[in-house]
């Protein structure tokens, strides 16, 4: 099953509307006889993938499975009915299907006399999948808040530089990261400060995220920025429709609500509106105000930071609210995995309390989600 | 030499203005026969300690210390003299004595016909007594320079509060680093706003550090402030000294000129007049101007940053400075061990170039302190 997750975990920033799901398929005397992942919506699910690797070796064998099979004719054709036809007799599978026009895969598999197991790993597996399941939990999609600070919290020097705070190791996993979600969010403080490209650069390679700028107008916005280059598809989110005449054709232009306080556009309908486009995760690259409102408004799935060992005495911190006047009305999180990438530090974490549903929750949750995989 | 590291290093915060040192005797079997380390200044030396706790089975022994053993005959006599009398034949050291006054203490041991093996684990050594090593080369003491965080920088929040960002663990730990160190520093911003005792708690015992503020005036502090309770010795460094005139009689006074841009008092003066009181090392509590004075001054040799896991979105960043004005000019450290502490980060770093002076720069440096351990 550890095997299967990892596998899983390469699908990530590729499935979506669809989880990631891993499989092995141990032949009858328990040697791994193929394996399979779901790399993108419309290709073959896992378990399809892996069968076809075992051919004639399934027969009598196991699956292995991060999700429970799909018993329902999407895209592909249920899983549970590829299993039984290639002669499977035993299914482990980790997480179970909160959708519920997928779901219900275990008791087709039961039915046909094949042993069936779940809950094997399932912590770690819904880890695995956690954008896709707070995803079809939420109808928004996850998001992670990603930052590059200084020891003294600075985001950016005091005229504005922010290249680079962190080193080429650091970027390099951030581009990962990039690729690892469906999109990528930056306000429009970010885009005239920095003009960033938000594509996928320092060898990493995969499907260029969505490409997404939230902005109160687009009248402020620089009409020469890389964002609008048509080289990965592009959203701006705009509370005045009407000034983003002058761009691009490429650029798809979303008229979204103003947010609380007229500030900007409503983050959460914004989110509601990925969601319908398929976005199942959204990296947050910036700046401190955008991201102070998406935690103001509970927005904020984990944190990835990348720590530089310097400091820079002024400029700004990586987060700017005004909702915390005091140390006890701090937002908490829990500090996740911490790792050293070349000169920085990379820190994780997640909000207090956990808004990353585990494997329980998740199947309390069946019903809320009615998404084809 | 790695327990007689060990052992020295329980002697921080007590020796000053003498290095720590810890002594292991081995007896003519290799057998261990006894161990000692430097408690305070004018107690014995770690290998007269562990000489007296061996006795009779010293004797055609091997010595393990530290540093190289004086030859002085300070308020203890040389323990030179005391090894050749009791009989050890052998004596292995890790850092050669910088201080020209005890130094020569291998030559003397040679010329009684002992073996004498040095810099055994030298970087190790060097270490665990730099704030010795890095004051007696400079003539003032190693600067820690300490903060607690939140994910966004904060030291506190909008409203001026600043307990707890971190948890009991961190407070803790931050403790014992006081105690480890001779002085505490916090400029008149912190006792404005904190009116912080600075003395050890927690259950952590030792010699309390002196307490040093540090102030244009004694008009802005407040009368009635904890650090004037005469718990512990206390300094107030002040460019006027008249103002003063209402304090108790037990803190000293110290008159420092003006610092640079005339803000505050000159830190490398008040560091130099420490130095001269004895003290070797300076645990610089904040805040965040007194930590950028200092960092523009060249006088932070470590930082030690306990980091939560929390946002506060406003208040003070851990460090000010205008010095600074973009990425490229910020100042670059390279970080040490990072440790979790309850749930917080524990984080240390030191400056680019390396401040720290390893074995063979204090080797070269002899000739420059006059200090009688
Ligand atoms: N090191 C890093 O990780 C990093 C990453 C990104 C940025 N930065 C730095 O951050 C600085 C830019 O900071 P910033 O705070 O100005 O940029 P920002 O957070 O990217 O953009 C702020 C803008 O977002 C728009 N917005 C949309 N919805 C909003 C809402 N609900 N609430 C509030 N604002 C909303 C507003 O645009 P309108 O003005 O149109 O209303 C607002 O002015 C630059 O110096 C940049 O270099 C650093
Ligand atoms: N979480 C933490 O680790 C932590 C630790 C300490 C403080 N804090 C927070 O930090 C805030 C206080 O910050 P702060 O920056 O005002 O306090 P600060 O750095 O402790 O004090 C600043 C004052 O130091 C004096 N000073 C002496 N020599 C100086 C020099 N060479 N250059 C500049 N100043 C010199 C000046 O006093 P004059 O005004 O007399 O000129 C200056 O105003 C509070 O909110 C406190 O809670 C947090």
């Amino acid at each position: 099953m550890r095997r299967a997750v990892a596998l899983a975990a390469l699908g990530l920033g590729g499935t979506s509307p669809n989880p990631v799901v891993g499989c092995v398929i141990l032949a009858a005397d328990g040697s791994i006889a193929g394996e399979g992942l779901h790399h993108r919506a419309g290709g073959p699910h896992a378990e399809v993938a892996a069968l076809r690797a075992a051919g004639a070796a399934a027969s009598g064998g196991t699956a292995v499975v991060t999700l429970e099979p799909c018993d329902h004719s999407g895209r592909t054709g249920p899983c549970s009915r590829a299993l039984i036809a290639a002669g499977i007799r035993r299914v482990v599978y980790a997480v179970p299907d909160a959708n519920p026009a997928a779901s219900g895969g275990g008791r087709t598999l039961r039915a046909a006399g094949l042993e069936v197991v779940g809950g094997v790993l399932a912590e770690e597996a819904a880890r695995g999948n956690r954008h896709w399941l707070l995803a079809t939990a939420r109808h928004r999609p996850f998001v992670t808040w990603k930052y590059g600070a200084t020891l003294d919290g600075r985001v950016a020097a005091a005229d504005g530089s922010s290249r680079w705070v962190t080193g080429e190791e650091a970027r390099r996993d951030a581009h990962r990261l990039r690729a690892a979600h469906d999109a990528v969010l930056v306000g429009a403080g970010t885009l005239r400060t920095d003009d960033p490209s938000l594509d996928l650069r320092h060898g990493v390679v995969g499907r260029p995220p969505l490409r997404v700028v939230a902005a109160s107008s687009a009248r402020g916005l620089p009409a020469a920025a890389r964002i609008w280059d048509g080289s990965a598809p592009t959203l701006l989110a705009v509370a005045e429709p009407d000034s983003a005449a002058g761009l691009p054709a490429e650029v798809e232009v979303l008229a979204v609500p103003r947010g609380p306080q007229g500030r900007g556009v409503d983050l959460g309908v914004l989110l509601r509106e990925l969601y319908v486009r398929g976005v199942r995760s959204v990296l947050a690259e910036g700046g401190p105000t955008l991201a102070g409102a998406l935690l103001e408004a509970g927005l904020v799935d984990e944190v990835v930071g990348y720590l530089a060992p310097s400091v820079l005495g002024a400029g700004p911190s990586s987060l700017a609210s005004a909702a915390m006047p005091s140390v006890g009305a701090a937002a908490r999180f829990v500090f996740g995995a911490v790792t050293r990438l070349g000169a920085d530090l990379r820190i994780s974490a997640t909000p207090v309390p956990a808004a990353v549903p585990s494997a329980a929750p998740v199947a309390a949750a069946a019903g809320s989600g009615a998404v084809a995989r």
